[in-house]
């Protein structure tokens, strides 16, 4: 059946987990692609250009804007944060699922312009513990609280425009549910329409 | 997550194999119910009532549709055949995938009916492969070959309404992709609304 890759992108509430899930991913399984963002902010201690982000110049990025290079991009706190095109192509044609771990605005926007990518979106196994997780152990700030739980309102607010939920309890259970999940979706007939087309034709003997 | 029970039929071309995979999906996890047909047809010798079949008279099949007992129902060759609805809605319930075995008309009687339902469709892994075997061995007379052809391109007519392919190659890994597929499909979003609510509820301190 297909053998193009699949562009999915991972969102999920602050503190889901998500970045670590990823990573476990990609070290068991071989036929997955991290993207990596560009991003004008300054590089903190310990980050590597091309590991964690492409740290590009205001100049760089506008340009990379200007050619369309990216796939799509948005400004927080005045810096740029995109998603590069070119190694996304690449890894799609080789055959390989990439990742993209962003937020839903950006997400939202990948799906309109790639109406086939998986979003996927990883949340605690319920309402009580994402709640206890934000609220912490009673050492935290009520502003720290209340900043905590307006961001994931937010986030909750746009998760159902995610095609599923990835229940975040068991980290290795939780790794082999998106493995599943995106194995499966090759499966999908939208995914397949060639292999129909090709059998058709061979059953009409064309 | 959801613990209601998935509603899934599954088809395919004549040959497919789909029988086999049911029954060692079956036979290997127990959160699956195969679906029982009643029929007006005579039993064939082996066959027992409630096993293959709820046997029944054209009187008390009449009866069924009238009291709208049947999901969907379908004549062919004079004889009556249907799903009974009660043993599906019990199994659904106590959350266990019901799976139905039937052919396209029913299939997408049932997905219009219930929306929810997840339609899988059997196929060779290619074209050349599900040829050869519509063919045989060189020892079938060209009416079996051309009717065995032309099923098969009717069945293929309507394989694009169905949601995901199920490539039967080898059957172990075919039957670990059905039920790959089939937990996938519960951690879909839509299928788990409640959490979603519950999830903005509790962020909303309601």
């Amino acid at each position: 059946m297909n053998s193009q890759g699949i562009l999915i992108v991972v969102s999920g509430f602050s503190g889901s987990g998500k970045g670590t899930i990823m990573k476990e991913l990609l070290k068991k399984y071989d036929n997955y692609a991290l993207s990596i963002s560009a991003t004008t902010r300054q590089p903190r201690e310990g980050e590597t250009d091309g590991r964690e982000y492409f740290f590009k110049t205001r100049e760089e990025f506008e340009k990379m804007i200007a050619k369309e290079e990216l796939i799509e991009y948005a400004k927080y706190v005045n810096n740029y944060y995109g998603t590069p095109r070119a190694y996304v192509e690449e890894q799609l044609a080789a055959g390989r699922d990439v990742i993209l771990e962003i937020e839903i605005q950006g997400a939202l926007k990948v799906k309109e312009r790639f109406p086939e990518t998986l979003l996927l979106f990883v949340t605690p196994p319920s309402a009580e513990e994402l709640r206890r997780r934000l609220i912490g152990r009673g050492t935290e700030s009520m502003e720290v609280i209340e900043a905590r739980l307006k961001r994931a309102a937010e986030e909750a607010d746009g998760m159902e425009s995610y095609d599923y939920f990835v229940v975040n309890d068991v980290l290795e259970t939780c790794v082999e549910d998106v493995h599943r999940i995106i194995r499966a979706e090759h499966s999908k007939s939208c995914r397949n329409k060639a292999f129909a087309e090709q059998i058709k034709r061979e059953l009409k003997g064309e």
